[in-house]
């Protein structure tokens, strides 16, 4: 299966660590592409940012249409997955819900880690629009920026201090965040809970049997102006 | 007031029907302008097309910052409603919402009325954002492509045809989308319902005392790439 | 247009108050008239006498009946709403549902400052019953009392100590409550959020093209005893 | 225990019928008084005549105060049930609600019938304050008078039919008004499905261990004009 | 009335408690028995020990079926509730949805006090499936020990302390357990709020007239293995 | 990887099909053993088998405790979920849960294919409990028994007819129940849906990074009497 990670943030220290960590985990008949946002914010952690990176994730993944079988959104608000689901034929997973989604099939109550306090409202909209709400105990923010995390120094020691603070009721933990890809991995051995990385998840959920089953799909036209070539033409039908 | 009518659609004639529209029902001190999205679906019906459509609004609101005292989206599904509230310091209006609150005022359950089943979801999804599913009875869809509808052959039928078949409980009925603006005041002479255009409550909820009061306003300067200048520089702290 | 305010309260200068108030923002052709409760609590803080307004209001919406095209519930818990609106064939509008509505077309999530703790439980049903529970971050409460409130002595400090304890998150505040009638006018000037009049935005409200269209109406007559002449001429068919 | 039975609708003969059903069905140490509206609809069936009979009941309820030791609304929408607990120290019981409960008892979900489809918005919202809404399987009306029905012929044919149509759920069935009295111990023998009668339910209710319990009680008096001088005295702090 | 109470936790103790006070507060015509849990927790406080409770349940109500009119669960998570409705005729009461449901007839909110920190999920599951989750403002625990509760040695401190901490809004409370059986009547005299005991009010439940009507009931006989025989009977058809 | 696969039914043959799909799918390093239920329905789809299989489940649990890293309750009801992961310190994985949760990271809305109509109020249940009710569009039941289905003759026409009945709006199927184990393999090549099979996801999910990381687990012993020795263990603190 070839599986393009289309990361919304137009970070590629980003896509990079992304696809290391999927690659790291998939399964052997998986081949792991990355492509990167062309606009919009370095980091998206606004509704704004967010916006931008619907149009930069469905840019990419026209652009780059044919060369996968299925996709994973990079980006932990699943920038576009809606859209994209309209517009292309192959699988697309949001690394967000699917994390969620596989921690709760571990425990009725999960929690989630993310960076920065802009996004927690984007988060319960997304909480809201999965009808997830009432699985999630709560969504702790940690005060680094994504960037510095990405360089490493020290980068463990908000997310063992959000760890320790956790009450004791054996909830998973959602590392939520592009950005944190591997850090699940890393901290799993030192941490009291069990802890879930999105890109990890959403891998696992495009490799489920079924998924990738090559369904008939077809949309109506659509006419557009001002788009990509590649967008223009999935509009138009293609995909 | 100067007034900002973003139509996120790519169709010209839309926007020329919304401000049409907005300049009958203006205050007399109320300064009406339209812009029109340049790129984009010609009229956004999809996930896909409404994606795109923030960004187009983004970008409008941008270049003309510092042109309007309040902006209207004017485009049924409010694409872009959050994000341009983040990045801009004037209110923002969507046209949808505006339609559907005005008319709970008047009513405990409303019904819209709007074209294609394809955006049946985007309204679902609209309303639950909004918290407003609870209040409206159904969204019922009229079969004519909005692009014909403004062309004007005939164009009433179809809609008088769907008020004839609504229960008679006196809930006033919202006509959704850009391209009916200004049929509420064709019809209503027509109508046992009362009925509500989204251009018109917009610009009445703009115009109402306190909206445009100049508040401070900032917001964290975000990086970006590959965006159109104006825009860049709305994420960077302008706006 | 001619609009009538009805003062569910029986303290004739909250209705004076509101008056004054609707007459300085009202639209150039529209006429006010007050009437203020025959019967109940000074002011209106409990659901006791909340029951009893309702009375009040049918009360002098049948007697005024013919003499006004739409009519505003003055009153802060908009008693009677529902009732008025199968009695009469005018358009009927709530002061705190007009505002609530009015300043979500502003914003996704609005807040509440009104009189008295009592008055909560009353807030937190109309709450539900209006189906914008999840759109209210919170009602807060004041500890004046609503005469002296009009007295006017000091009577700013209070809800200008409840706005700076506000979090800035730019969330719209409703002032509520039929005494408050004018204060967001006075204080907008002096206030880091947009504040909203129930008074101005009901009259804004009955003023939306469309509401007071002159739709048929036609009820069932009802027997009754014991009712002021006007109202059981209302039960009885007319109104 | 003194039980008094209030009945707020205008019509004696229901106050009579469920005087009669409370007497055959209560502990031998009650004594039932009933006490029927003197203003109001003859029969309750709209949001307008209810906001009158919660005014009636308020007046019935101070002017017979001290000569009861719990009270039960004697009316289908259980009118002005929390404006009565606020006033008054003694125990205050909705038929309704009593007779929701009580078949929430028995099963999970439960059914109602009662007059007209006019009462059907009443219930809902009803069903929502109470929060019942979803143990509640639906609300079925028969097309008969209540007046009709008291007076006895052929009264019991329309309930039989709709017990008939009910699914074999064996979903208990409340029989909602209080024109009904004494129907459920009439047709139980007749009929497949659990029926509750909200007399009877009412009158166990209130005969609960503890109900009665005469805790302390007061409120803040509240200034009101017009009111019958009892219902004055009541808001004054008595009761 | 032959009524039998069916204590799902394996200590005598608690049945001897819960049919002397059934005994004390029955109807004249009303005869108690008492059955215990031949196997499964002492005090069941956790969702082990809840599911091994409900078939300890079922299998008492088979062994005794013919014996009784109808049952109360006298275990305070109504262990087995949905399980014995469908296998048996006679109608199944549960102690503390019985319990919220009379102290809900009393009052708008209620609140619970019960043993124990492990149970409160138990309960939090109870309430949403009992759709009762609204009307209940909090759920309090005691840090005592059942059993060591029964023994009565300064037994009612932690109760009355928990009493004494609560607001003063009238709200009733129900002592939820039954090892608790009693106590309300014991404490109503000390306590400024209402009390209700679970096991009062499921009798009082199951005299409700219309509770115990002979209905018929049929269920597709399944087959088992490994079962008491009379459990085996009931799942076959009889019961 | 050690998977134990607990069949909460008495058949053997249901037992043996979920272990050959689950051996067909796992990792190469994962072993599947299977324990069939030594007391309860043949095949459980009521409220009362439900409650019989969760004993049994726990039993099974036990008895194999420290022959397993992870466990899947193989059971379409997930029998005794919530029990189990208290008692147990290995991971607890629900067939059912667990592909819900993998369709619904594929699409925003799934469906569900059961047998038999009696089951479908313990599904409902199940939704609720695991707020999953919104994003499954219906459940739907082929009159088919569980174990003719084992048996095989023309096993797959009435999944498919149920499929050809489906609306086209791309909705994944989650082919619910044990005796199923498969189908969803055999049938995805004739089938318009992705289709989802509980036991292949139960497994998938179970060999998710982190899920079997070895956790602290302890809980307070708890003295119970006549279940099984192992089972009795485990209430006392061992598992």
């Amino acid at each position: 299966m070839r599986l393009l990670l289309v990361n919304g943030n137009t970070t590629q220290a980003v896509t990079e660590a992304v696809c290391a960590e999927a690659r790291s985990i998939c399964a052997p008949g998986t081949a792991i592409e990355g492509a990167t946002a062309r606009f919009g914010a370095e980091i998206v952690t606004t509704h704004a940012g967010n916006a931008i990176a619907a149009h930069a994730v469905l840019d990419l993944l026209a652009e780059r249409a044919g060369s996968y079988d299925a996709a994973i959104l990079a980006i932990s608000f699943d920038s576009g997955l809606k859209a994209a689901r309209e517009l292309f034929r192959a699988p697309i997973i949001g690394m967000t819900e699917a994390a969620l989604l596989a921690a709760c099939a571990a425990a009725p109550r999960v929690r989630m880690i993310t960076f920065g306090e802009t996004a927690l409202p984007l988060y319960e909209d997304l909480l809201r629009l999965y009808d997830l709400r009432n699985r999630v105990a709560d969504v702790r923010c940690i005060d680094v920026n994504p960037a510095t995390y990405l360089g490493g120094a020290g980068r463990d020691d908000a997310i063992m201090a959000e760890l320790a603070a956790m009450p004791p009721d054996g909830a998973p933990v959602v590392l939520c965040g592009a950005a944190l890809a591997g850090t699940a991995a890393r901290l799993q051995p030192r941490s009291a809970f069990r802890l879930f990385d999105g890109i990890v998840c959403a891998v696992k959920a495009a490799e489920q049997p079924g998924v990738a089953a090559a369904l008939a799909h077809q949309h109506t036209p659509i006419a557009t102006i001002g788009l990509s070539p590649a967008l223009a033409e999935a509009f138009g039908g293609g995909g």
